[in-house]
């Protein structure tokens, strides 16, 4: 039985129920979901109630907001694997670096959490179509839910997103639409759509506030996996920001319930291209200001925030609450770690999830981070979806004869 | 601990020790893993022994030829989801047809199950490095377990190869190299090198004895996920065909242990333009060819046999053997069945794994299965792995200007 009771503006505080709602008709502020005073299994042991019959992030549905588990739309997501870092980075290693696996969720990519939760909450509030602003995952993730719930969906994406991605959200069967300029345009092109049209927009900022209950089971999961201990550090590479906010969600929930006695600091990893909160940050202001000309291969991290930069200030604010800290990276050295991931850890990720293996490297070398602190870094999209930027790298791959000989030519030229 | 024994010729009998050892050498025929006499759990109860220190397949270490736990590599394989199907088939729905959902593997695709078993295997028997020629899932699956294991690893590929696939295995960091003609040419120049540089040769047909292993996995998991009920069919797309042929053997043990008391008929797809099982099996011979010219879009199936059709004659006696029967598809009904899958069901497939859709179609259409007949179709491999045969359908998607206006242009266009 879910314990959610309501929407909740972070800012006015005014109080709403768990309809199709998005920002807060009184002041326009973030809505966040509230729940009953939780509770967990009886007796002495520190677990979550969970429901067996459901596979997946649905077996904690006792925390989601979903109040009727026939509405619950899945793939099957979530309870992804925590892998143990083998990286050997030139002057240190880091044994108490920890994988979060998101690749191998339904679609590819972490966004598969946030929109089963918040199309199954669509579904329950009886909508009859979705539509989705995605610099990529959101959109394959909710091409992917709404065929397996026979629901339309249109998904608006800018101009550059890569076509690895839009092969998915076609094969899947949405709508799909291209819209010029960068992801903000597609931003508030949805909201328009959603309104003039009765779609319910599932776009994954903190837009729509549902999706962030899906983000906050990984909280729930590191707390299963690492048998209660907490992470000092959590890197996750952000856009807007709602994973970051989610999974401290998750942890302050467990912290209310007795199971844990502190709460992990959040780092948010961001392009040199695309670095709003990162800017802010560094010059200590408490308000992200949008960022004008976005330039990174980083797409999905990709997010200049116009129109909605409060959002970004949102994630500031937790960053801030944490005691974490706000990191960017160059395009050059996420590219050397999809290198360093795929060939020290068998790990394939997009340019997006490498940027928190750098981020976590000059982490170490600043002494921030050290060598004994539990640190869990979120992998959030699997190699696939955004082969561009390594794709000239494959014109080195050499074509020969069926002949040992041959073969041996080329083995000489590795040396 | 594992109760496995021994290699066993599956021609003349002959046994050997659980070496790196290929084709018999006595006669030349398919070398089989052997066991002591299995055992389940004590008490009534039917339910295999499992090592719940390990995740993924190897919980079933105890029915798998690795001896010391701490030579298995692994990456957290295998317990893929069982889905119940969605589909309506026009004239029909399928409500007994279940996916086995291969694609939530590691790498993409079943590959990860034969190869953590043959390199876990290779390492075992203290190899320094592994090759593997491969038209694609096998090659990224190699590489992935080869990285993870700082092992050097050497990948063999026909030249028409999926880049996609060729990327995975670059970012993984082994070392590739193009071989002119068909699959058969980078299979028969991986023994030659492999024989002549000393490295584990892992291709997974027949050739490395511990592949099959880790496909017979699949057998163990669906017996789990369907409480005990043998499918009557399972549908297998199939190249030289050592997945049917392992997940056969899987519920062979089964029924060796008294779990059950029928066995499944096993069902082998291939592209009509590379059949040589096929052409056999509709020709009513006990011996396959090797084929000619090789027409599919089909890449993950598309293994003429040449030089080894004696795998392809081991396959057919398996389907014969269970029962079952061999059926071709056409590339433009395969390619009609990933959208089916996509729209309909959420799955996003290459090629190669949508054509046990067709196959199951027309069978229904036949006769042969039936309404209430449990099938389970095997879903090989994702399908971002090979996008290029339905890459020209990107071309349709429209780029607007962001206004409403301009949204409402292309939604009339809809219809």
């Amino acid at each position: 039985m879910s314990l959610a009771l309501g929407l909740r503006c972070v800012n006015c505080e005014k109080e709403y129920p768990l309809k199709i709602l998005y920002n807060c008709p009184n002041c326009g502020g973030i809505l966040d979901v509230f729940y009953d005073k939780l509770r967990g299994k009886a007796g002495n042991e520190k677990r979550l109630i969970v429901d067996e019959s459901i596979q997946g992030l649905w077996t904690y549905r006792e925390y989601l907001p979903v109040l009727n588990k026939e509405n619950i739309c899945s793939l099957i997501e979530g309870k992804t694997p925590l892998i143990r870092s083998k990286i050997d980075f030139d002057s240190f290693i880091a044994e108490e670096l920890f994988f979060k696996d998101e690749t191998r969720n339904p679609s590819g990519s972490f966004k598969d959490r946030p929109t089963t939760v918040a199309i199954s909450k669509a579904i329950e509030n009886g909508i009859q179509g979705v539509i989705t602003a995605s610099s990529g995952n959101a959109g394959t993730a909710t091409a992917a839910y709404a065929a397996v719930a026979s629901l339309p969906s249109i998904i608006l994406v800018p101009e550059k997103v890569p076509k690895e991605k839009l092969m998915q959200m076609f094969v899947y069967g949405s709508k799909i639409i291209k819209v010029k300029g960068d992801y903000s345009n597609s931003f508030n092109l949805a909201k328009e759509i959603a309104v003039k049209c009765d779609y319910a927009n599932l776009t994954s900022t903190y837009y729509n506030p549902y999706g962030l209950e899906g983000d906050k089971t990984i909280a729930y999961e590191l707390f299963d996996q690492l048998k209660g201990l907490v992470p000092k550090y959590i890197l996750v590479p952000i856009g807007t920001g709602p994973l970051l906010t989610g999974i401290y969600k998750g942890y302050k929930e467990l912290k209310k319930l007795g199971f844990i006695n502190k709460l992990p600091r959040m780092i948010g990893v961001q392009a040199m291209g695309c670095a709003p909160i990162v800017k802010a940050y560094n010059e200590k202001r408490n308000k992200v200001e949008p960022w004008d000309l976005v330039d990174t291969i980083a797409s999905g991290i990709s997010d200049p925030l116009k129109g909605y930069s409060q959002d970004g200030t949102y994630t500031l604010k937790t960053i801030k609450n944490s005691n974490g800290c706000a990191i960017s990276v160059s395009d050059e050295e996420i590219l050397k770690s999809v290198l360093v991931l795929g060939k020290q850890q068998g790990l394939y990720v997009e340019p997006t999830s490498a940027s928190v293996i750098i981020a976590y490297e000059k982490l170490r070398k600043m002494n921030i981070i050290r060598e004994r602190d539990l640190t869990v870094s979120i992998i959030t999209g699997i190699g696939f979806k955004d082969t561009k930027p390594l794709m000239d790298s494959l014109n080195s791959i050499p074509l020969i004869e069926p002949t040992f000989d041959k073969f041996k030519e080329i083995e000489m030229l590795w040396g």
